[in-house]
């Protein structure tokens, strides 16, 4: 029989999981990824190692909610090079080099032309920008801007050896069964290229909380979801619209190996039971926490929160995304993210996945005056001594507030008390036969 | 056909407005008006010139709610001379020099039995004081304080050239038309003498408003009431009591002309259109806003949310009543209003009234996921450009958050944007078919 | 006929009260009281020279509720000596060098098995702690900590004369008879020693307040109840809980002699009408108040708020308890104590009083804009006058609130005004016809 989460002993060692998920992390670094080729589908068959994926592929042209699957891009090499044949920008030395989705070039052009192509970041001059135009064909070369500005008058021989033609869109589910068909989902985005925070952390951390989970027994399944950004979780939608009413909780998650934070944007509900699990948990026991309220722009939680779905799902983050200067450039690498903070996100959520699993609502079965705890050894016995009540008090916390109006979380967070000694008051109370679970609604 | 508010080339240059509303103040500034008589009726003989006003008048003696028309009160002249016949206080130097409503007094009198009828102001010895006695038979002088203090022994010759006689209390309406029987209530006091700022600002203001709106079609009828302070209401309710439910919005103009605020204070309701307009307004594009609870002293803003009607009015002020030292006395005079200030309130009102007319509770046309804005041209279709999300932010708000339940306005409250930048986003979803008005609940 | 509690002339004297307070706690202050036995029969004698109490004596062995009385403890004697028979300790010097409950022992000892029965306080080492062992058989002394740490290795003579047997818990009750049968209940704690401010000073204060209730006829009915902690009122809920309904308010009090606070703490429901009036009267004249949720620690309202129960029952102390060093020491002695406080104390709840005696639902008569109040003499007759206005603010915050959703302390809450202002205010309109009560909802 699987041993079930709520045992302690089957808590990761975080320290070690976040040297595992930097490894994982660091292998998928290289790839160039986009929202469609092959990319994608190496960086799957690397998490593959861990997890057993379900890849599904959605043909170009599928129509998918007010969206249509676009064509696939791949490519094999590209540069920039000068008149004298010397290599200005090489695809081999970073991907964040060709914008994607860039259309095939093969060209020679004067500087003029060309600089109509290239993307730089003036304020921020040695880093590579990366970019995008996956709904508009175009092409172009992304670089540092002091390397830009310093190009001398001349033609340049321009190659994008790309394809951009009719294929597929790939994405991948990991599905742990728990005893109830409620789901918890977990997602991250998959179609940036050489970004180690935005989303290379992501992805490693959540293959490697699914290795770990797989062995356990859970009350609730646990729904892994690895798409390309909002394509992917439109194309799921658009696939799973029947099913959406199973997810109980949510939690994209993104960008969770930097220093920052960590950081819960809630969703767009507000008040929903995970919004209330991630503020406590980070709340107790985080220094730094930051919890902000939805808003229509971010990551995928934009489409899982968009009004017609609605669904409870919020967004982990460290650093607030867009605020930290290394976000969407070349300083975005595999120096960025750190085993700890990875270890560290891996812990916020698997609180909030303690918190979903053994949350329920108590009833005091004894609640008509105080019972007497100190009789059934719950109590110390001398009176008068100032620091003993402090011992007992989550106890008559949970005594006192189990009416059948509120859960364990709501306990919590009424006495100010983690949620795990909570848990603990009300288990001891259970086993001295003071406290059962409340009748269902 | 005649202009919809809506279109913005027709908004008042309010630069202008203010001088033109200073120039109409500076005109009705030195009419001597009280609760009734011919100063109410020269007032609104000049105010007629801008707009067709709608006279009432209403006999002495007829019931209004708990009160009684009083008698009509008419002044020609009067002053105070010393022993050698040298005039010591005359009425046609200030009209403040009068308390209003006295009786007729002819007279010769020791000082003594002269200062019981005597107001100065101790803590600001150089100006005269505003009194009225409306509801009790009495007569006085006010003048500054240094000139009381200095007054020699001896006979003083004192007359007042009044008349209190059967006659009656005169009001005028306005009312601007529009496409529904609903009303948005603009109201100003027209009781007060030589005060400037207390009330020929508020009812310039009114006035110059009611012309500019008269050429514009409205979707909301507009109605606007000049009529003395608390006996003008109560009258106007007696007469109208059936028809307030009409009144959606309402707003008390007073004070308007000062440097102060803005100062709105909220309905009795306190969460109505009015109040979050005005909140909004106020926090959008004023530096100084004030925004006080209502509480039953102030204007006739008590009349209208007396519990019996709890109308939603509540009153647009600059410096809150009574908490400038020129409030209430001689130096409320043409210097202390400014055109600036006068068109900037102007400014206040009118953003109101465009909140009033245009905002409706929108639908999400295509609420599943986010429809894809970049193929309808309004999103920035290079991706990865930190800058260019911010651009379709407020297209973004309006389509998560019009799921029926909020219109224009709390989605701007939501996103913390100015109204009529969420109404741009709404306009360019709705012209691509993305939006579309909810159905009536 | 008796004179109603709201008549000014009624209310104590408070600084005399606070006098006579005090010196009935010194005579409270040295008897030895525990959960059971004489101490607290004596107790009870001396306090009824000032009241009739209904004294109840429950048998060892009864079930209430979940618990059981235990057997009567008393206590003649008890003293450690040395080994040349100098005495060391001395129950006669102070009751809390033993701790309560403790059974008998007659036996000589070596130091070294004693000291498993001493306690002492390491950071207040000149001071006796307080301790008990209720339920659980045991003996113990407590000693200043520097006395016990200089004490000789040898043998030491060990008596405690005291007898653990079947007989009875005591409590008493005392009902001030009102022409409803809804109760305010008063309740503090009788059953620790020489502690004056805990409770002392709680057993005093509403023997006294109780004597000064007697002769005044009133609304509510008001019961006393003086019983041991926790084993106290669980005896008195068991045999009352077919009339706690009638309970609508209740203060525990104790701890209200020192100089802190005061410090009311909520009941668990936390919007009670005692709630709020507490609150109002902290707010309203007195310097440092302090208000803090119920947390089910503390004093008797444990068991007043219990789930089963949930009673609308508040706590009034001074200091917090705990917050203060004397707490449950020697240091609470008769000098921690101080009649200027204790008479403050009794203000407190005699302002609570006030507003339970006469707080009701008013409704406007007259509600259509302003009723006149000049015609009925009830505001100034000059208007203009800066200063007038202030003095019907009241009074036009009773008619304009007084649509009979919120009594008077709503409204005084609402108007930031005291609530006596706002009910002769009420009274004022009352008598001019303008003001009603409204009819029961």
């Amino acid at each position: 029989m699987p041993d079930s989460i709520a045992q302690q002993r089957n808590e990761p060692d975080f320290a070690r999981a976040g040297e595992r998920i930097y490894a994982l992390a660091a292998e998928l670094y290289p790839i160039c990824r986009s929202i469609t080729g092959e990319g994608v589908r190496a960086t799957l068959g690397l998490m593959r190692r861990h997890i057993d994926l379900d890849v599904h592929e959605v043909p170009t042209g599928t129509k998918v909610l007010d969206w249509t699957i676009p064509k696939e891009w791949n490519i094999r090499a590209a540069y920039i090079k000068d008149a004298a044949g010397n290599s200005v920008v090489d695809f081999a030395n970073s991907n964040l080099h060709v914008m994607s989705y860039s259309v095939p070039v093969r060209r020679t052009m004067p500087l003029a032309e060309l600089k109509k192509h290239l993307h730089s970041l003036p304020d921020q001059p040695d880093l590579i920008p990366y970019r995008t135009s996956y709904w508009v064909e175009n092409w172009g070369f992304c670089l540092p801007h002091r390397q830009m500005a310093a190009l001398p008058e001349g033609d340049y021989e321009v190659l994008i050896d790309s394809t951009l033609a009719d294929g597929a869109m790939t994405y991948a589910e990991y599905l742990h069964r728990g005893t109830s068909e409620q789901e918890f989902l977990l997602t991250a985005h998959i179609c940036h290229p050489s970004l180690a925070n935005d989303n290379c952390s992501g992805l490693a951390l959540l293959t490697i909380l699914a290795e770990h989970l797989a062995p356990l027994s859970t009350r609730l399944s646990y729904r892994f979801l690895f798409s390309p950004g909002t394509i992917g979780p439109i194309a799921w939608l658009a696939a799973n619209e029947a099913n959406v009413h199973r997810i109980r909780h949510g939690l994209v998650v993104a960008g969770v190996g930097d220093g920052g934070g960590p950081t819960y944007k809630r969703s767009r509900r507000g008040d929903c039971p995970i919004d209330r699990a991630m503020a406590h948990v980070l709340r107790h026991g985080f220094e730094n926490p930051k919890l902000i309220d939805f808003e229509p722009y971010g990551y995928d939680e934009r489409q899982f929160c968009s009004p017609g779905f609605d669904l409870p799902v919020g967004l982990l983050q460290r650093s607030r995304f867009g605020t930290f200067p290394e976000y969407h450039t070349s300083a975005d690498n595999i120096d960025f993210i750190v085993p700890r903070h990875l270890g560290d996100s891996l812990r916020v959520i698997w609180r909030a996945i303690e918190i979903a699993e053994s949350d329920y609502v108590p009833i005091n079965l004894s609640p008509k005056g105080e019972p007497q705890l100190g009789r059934r050894g719950l109590y110390a016995s001398t009176g008068g001594d100032k620091e003993g009540p402090a011992r007992a008090m989550a106890m008559l916390w949970v005594l006192n507030q189990a009416d059948g109006t509120r859960s364990l979380l709501g306990i919590a967070e009424r006495a100010g008390l983690p949620f795990h000694v909570v848990r603990a008051a009300a288990q001891a109370l259970t086993q001295a036969g003071l406290l059962g679970p409340a009748p269902a609604a």
